[in-house]
């Protein structure tokens, strides 16, 4: 997030508008800003605006494509450029009625006009803005009852803090209201740990009010040999636990029957040991602590400067050439993504990002079941990137991008440093020997690019690498680090549902879902996804067709009809999917060039039952692949699988969601198609991960498949690093052969 | 392999024995052979000897540690350390009759003795040597059948090359003959790619007689529309590919019905056409071929050197420590593994390698089925190991380790470069922001200890990475690169179990599929293996047990009895293995220390059936994860899967075999267990495949799980890269303010 960064300058090295989707600059933030203002001041009652979001509403496709120069097909001609005008979008809220807007504003001769004006349906939410987040910190600290019922465990006032999260889902509040739920934190030193010291109740809080207007208290879990009354407490033994919830139900308490003062359990003070990841804090604790000293310094260094070539927000790498923008919700989008292929300028992908994700807490009793955030749709991704350092984030030869998004106060955030792009080797990209006597080998090292960011969503850290190799690939890898989402455990009582990481301290199980959405545009835009399944032949063994009983095949379905376009992964058949344009075939193979997703070590069923509070609201959860036809509006394209407003929703408003885009009988064969796929990994969390997770990493490749005539990486110059050394005296120094 | 070395010296670098599990150096493999010459002579009536294998027979696992000092149990005192006798084990032929022998020696006050010879059973094959694939080539290019056959094709006698392949699986040859069969290319040019020119006919080969035995002819697919008689032919509209096999049967005709001169089909001329991967050769069938001039030099420095110390194969680096073996048939062999825990030693692993692979193809029609090459069993990963060269196949500063095995003569093969020993920055390890105002950030860089080997497998690269982390994980990275096997494919022809990869050239489906053997330690050879399953609550969304639908849990699993230790992997659960030991607990869970395994990205299901001669043979590959428990014999623990001897066999001889180990009753809790972990891709190459494969990777990794009390990497040093700079001037160089 940006808290922590200097919001003055807007200057910067902030590269100008170059290319279509060049995302709105600080300046253009505060002009669109002033444009909301004098607008909304001269034709409507509302007097007074928080800010929320404020972004480039992309131009069409065809129009961005065509002003790029980038051909619909793979060799035809580039359509006319047309005139692309600049649309800023902005959602705001008025802060005396509670209302949200929405409102489309163009760029007309240097003045930003606005075009349309739309009052949201009561209950749609727009994103909770990092200030929304800090404020509802800042709330509970001043209220009264929270500073009682902290008091009453032993926390001091100045010692309460809180992350705001969304309220997830809890029906017994007004949709309309702007709601959070505060995760309560004691913390016991400036910098310290907060996360090891979890308290035992929520505040839930209204950010227009201003106020907390209710608190939850979490029940509690008991052996079922301590002896338990039936009518006040739930059997858990179906999960082979032995527990019982000391409670009848895992539903919320209707809020007539709940009070600050009616705890379900008896209160717990907080763990107040420090479990510290700063070094200093960590040596003060325990003066025993000294970092290792043995790990020698290694450095990456390239006297002749980067490979990459950058004009605004414009790269070219080896024969790849994109488009890297920062979006307040999605973090990195890469778009209009070409591969030069010895001098025919090949698309490939028109936009690849994350759009959404989803992290469910697996406890059933109330209220931890609000925890499943949407940590982009619901806060956005890219408001909480980190401000990067060089030699710290990345190593080598780094270039920045900026990243921009609005205040409440309509002027703009800056990180200077939000994305980095650098080279890395990757080591051996192919090898071969000739094993013959006399006979001989050539061996070439790969070299990667890497477009990467990091957000902080309050404890944890997401590490977002993007990939491209020599070989046509690319790959998505996401770094889970940070500190685990904690609930208090008193000693000896059982938790069914979560791991002990520390005395006292309970990371409860849960899941981190990624929507990963590729607009496709694989030698055009008319693509059609296959899906291929390998398998047995079903003749047995030793018959005509299958005598030794090893022959296998591969079954390609094209995925026709929108209403097959939800597919799920199956580990026997070795399913794989493939983007492929019907219009473009291999020269020797005759099969439709495409691109293959890798997907395999990614793929995470989800926990939630498809009727789950989670599944109603992030149904993007419920397969593992969506294969969607885009359908651009005044809007723009598709894009949020869970819906474009995302906080507060109930499973309403499907229409919205990537659930209905998969019905009907649409034909997606040959059509403009969107790819989501949903990955994740189940965490089930270790000491291991505390005070500080070490990553823990999950992929989503991208791999031409009959898409060039050959290896494209022939031509890679052959290794040979006149740098590298003997690591002992009298070690072998002979070097390599490789002729390039 | 060693076929392209000087294998003269025998100085060179190799360490001296320290350790009980060093391997045999080129002098002692020498003197061993000298042994055996002379004690055969004395004793027995053989004339001729062939070596085929020479090695040390590791002393008993309990010796070994208590001679290194490690406890059978952490925190317990080691045993006390034995007298370890160095023990040679051999196979070797007698080349007059052609029985194959095993021997074991021990070293006695200097000198080899020879403690037991035993001929092996009639049928039973030690592994095919180097020279022996060798040899094969050099039959049938003085063959004159081979040479006509050639001819009639348009091919010369000195352009025909082969591979010699094991036989695979053919009952129509007697057991007792070693026999190889030759997949045949044309080369064009002295170095050209001859994969590029497959022929058409395979020769079979007998080794000891030294000559050609048979030609096995591969049929023809024809399209259904071809209007083929339906008597003399086999449709296969089954696999949804519209095709017939010109051939009533899939099945192997009898040895009398076949002959040279009745091919199965009309003739196929090779493609000739230069497909080579050398830049050199490339250019020369392409002028405009230009390598790539854009990729600026990077290079990795370590001013201070490394930070690993080596003893001569004893490894320490951070708080590793690890025995590192160079063995010709599983390549990089990892013993006694422990891990220095604030000052604790804990054993981890007490030998980790590949124990066996296979390969199998998936095109049913006689003679493809026969391919499916166990290249570890069958040929030996280690003596397939590349010479390695600095600044080409690893980059840095390098220590290299020797491997060494016999020659048919007696005398030792060298590769002075065979296992790379280095370092790697691997991105970040953690990180953590306080996202607050003022809020302080810590990240720490991931530096990897890698220990690696390239060995090629006549056309088939393949390269092993072992990783070691500084938050205690392990992982083993497999790369796959060098050139597809194909078969060749007539213009039009069909098919149906290949990929056209090329004009002319079918690279037909295959697996690669690894066993993955790790004899576990963790906190002591008293292991048990948890089998976890992450479930959904059954309870219904809106019932009280799970009102929002969200609940889920972890089922834990003792592995107990030995019937029941082949498992497979369930995506749908989410199911993982851990390793732990029922002695020891963590503090704060008070579960199991364990290791997690982690191969959900590298799960390969065996497309072949459970019957077939791939599964008969290769029993490993038809689950996914094996525990049994480990039973050491005079010759050592149980080690191989498919068994110790592996050409030629047919599926007798089971109780050698891992599918034998997983019966009865025996307790697994606690218990000294071996792992063997089924990992692998099913390969549908691709043009990009070709002509060299750019690497494909998967993984198996080995994680801490309520094993240290908490992240145990909290005290690498904080990054802070001096070295790296902005790639661009104007680029912000404010560094990281990360303080150690
Ligand atoms: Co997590
Ligand atoms: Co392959």
């Amino acid at each position: 997030t940006a808290t922590g960064v200097q919001t003055t300058s807007t200057k910067a090295t902030f590269p100008g508008f170059k290319h279509p989707l060049d995302p709105l600059t600080p300046d253009e933030i505060v002009a669109v800003s002033l444009a909301v203002r004098k607008y909304t001041a001269e034709n409507t009652p509302i007097k007074a605006i928080r800010f929320i979001t404020t972004y480039l509403l992309p131009p069409p496709k065809k129009d961005v494509l065509a002003f790029l120069g980038i051909p619909l097909s793979t060799g035809s001609k580039p359509e006319p450029a047309p005139k692309i005008t600049r649309k800023a979008e902005v959602d705001f809220i008025d802060v005396v009625t509670g209302d949200s807007y929405n409102t489309i504003l163009a760029l007309q001769t240097g003045v930003w006009k606005v075009e349309t004006l739309d009052k949201l349906p009561d209950g749609v939410q727009a994103q909770i803005s990092v200030e929304e987040l800090l404020m509802c910190e800042q709330i509970i600290r001043e209220d009264e009852t929270v500073i009682r019922l902290a008091k009453e465990v032993g926390v001091e006032a100045h010692q309460i803090f809180a992350d705001g999260w969304a309220l997830g889902y809890d029906e017994r509040f007004p949709k309309k209201d702007r709601i959070q739920q505060a995760i309560v934190f004691a913390r016991i030193g400036e910098h310290d740990n907060l996360y090891a010291h979890p308290m035992d109740f929520v505040p839930v809080v209204d950010s227009i009010a201003k106020k907390v207007i209710h608190i939850d208290w979490p029940p509690q879990f008991a052996k079922n040999s301590d002896n338990i009354s039936s009518e006040s407490s739930l059997n858990f033994t179906s999960v082979g636990k032995d527990v019982t919830l000391k409670k009848p139900t895992t539903a919320p308490p209707p809020l007539q029957e709940s009070s600050p003062d009616k705890p379900e359990r008896a209160r717990i003070p907080p763990p107040l040991e420090p479990q510290d990841f700063l070094p200093d804090l960590i040596k003060k604790a325990n003066p025993k602590f000294k970092v290792r000293d043995d790990i020698k310094p290694l450095h990456v260094v390239q006297p002749e400067g980067v490979s990459f070539k950058m004009d605004g927000h414009e790269l070219e790498w080896q024969k790849w050439k994109m488009h890297i923008a920062f979006n307040h919700r999605e973090g990195i989008v890469l778009s209009t993504v070409t591969y030069n292929d010895d001098g025919t300028l090949r698309p490939l992908f028109y936009r690849l990002s994350l759009s959404e994700m989803l992290v469910p807490y697996g406890a059933p009793e109330h209220p931890h079941p609000r925890k499943h955030a949407f940590d982009a749709g619901e806060y956005g991704m890219g408001t909480m990137a980190n401000e990067l350092a060089l030699g710290c984030d990345c190593l080598g030869q780094i270039h920045y991008l900026p990243g921009s998004f609005v205040k409440h106060d309509g002027t703009a955030f800056l990180i200077k440093n939000a994305i980095c792009i650098h080279e890395e080797d990757h080591g051996l990209l192919w090898k071969h020997t000739d094993y013959r006597v006399g006979g001989r080998s050539h061996a070439v090292r790969s070299r990667r690019l890497v477009v990467s960011m990091i957000c902080t969503l309050a404890n944890y850290e997401y590490i977002w690498n993007y990939y491209f190799y020599q070989d046509g690939s690319a790959e998505l890898e996401i770094r889970l680090s940070g500190i685990l989402q904690v609930y208090i455990n008193p000693k000896d009582e059982p938790n069914p549902f979560g791991s002990i990481v520390a005395p006292g301290i309970n990371a409860q199980y849960h899941q981190h879902l990624f929507s990963v959405r590729l607009d496709s545009m694989i030698d055009g835009l008319k693509n059609t996804v296959v899906e291929t399944d390998v398998l047995q032949l079903d003749a047995p063994t030793g018959s005509i067709h299958n005598f030794a009983g090893n022959g296998f095949f591969t079954r390609e379905t094209p995925i026709a009809k929108q209403k097959d376009g939800a597919r799920n992964y199956d580990v026997e058949k070795d399913r794989r999917w493939i983007i492929t344009n019907p219009d473009h075939q291999h020269p020797a193979s005759k099969k439709n060039v495409g691109y293959a997703i890798g997907m395999k070590g990614g793929v995470c069923k989800s926990m939630a039952k498809p009727d789950s509070w989670v599944a109603k609201r992030g149904g993007f959860t419920q397969s593992d692949l969506w294969v969607v036809k885009d359908k651009e509006g005044p809007k723009g394209s598709r894009i949020w699988p869970s819906g474009k407003y995302v906080p507060g929703t109930r499973g309403e408003h499907q229409e919205e969601f990537i659930t209905s885009w998969v019905q009907g009988e649409d034909n997606l064969v040959g059509e403009d198609l969107l790819v989501y796929m949903t990955v994740g990994t189940t965490h089930i969390p270790r000491p291991e991960d505390w005070p500080v997770m070490p990553v823990e990493m999950l992929r989503v490749s991208f791999k031409p498949f009959h898409f060039f005539t050959a290896n494209p990486s022939m031509d890679v110059p052959g290794a040979n690093d006149s740098h590298s050394g003997a690591a002992f005296p009298n070690g072998d120094a002979a070097c390599c052969s490789n002729s390039n």
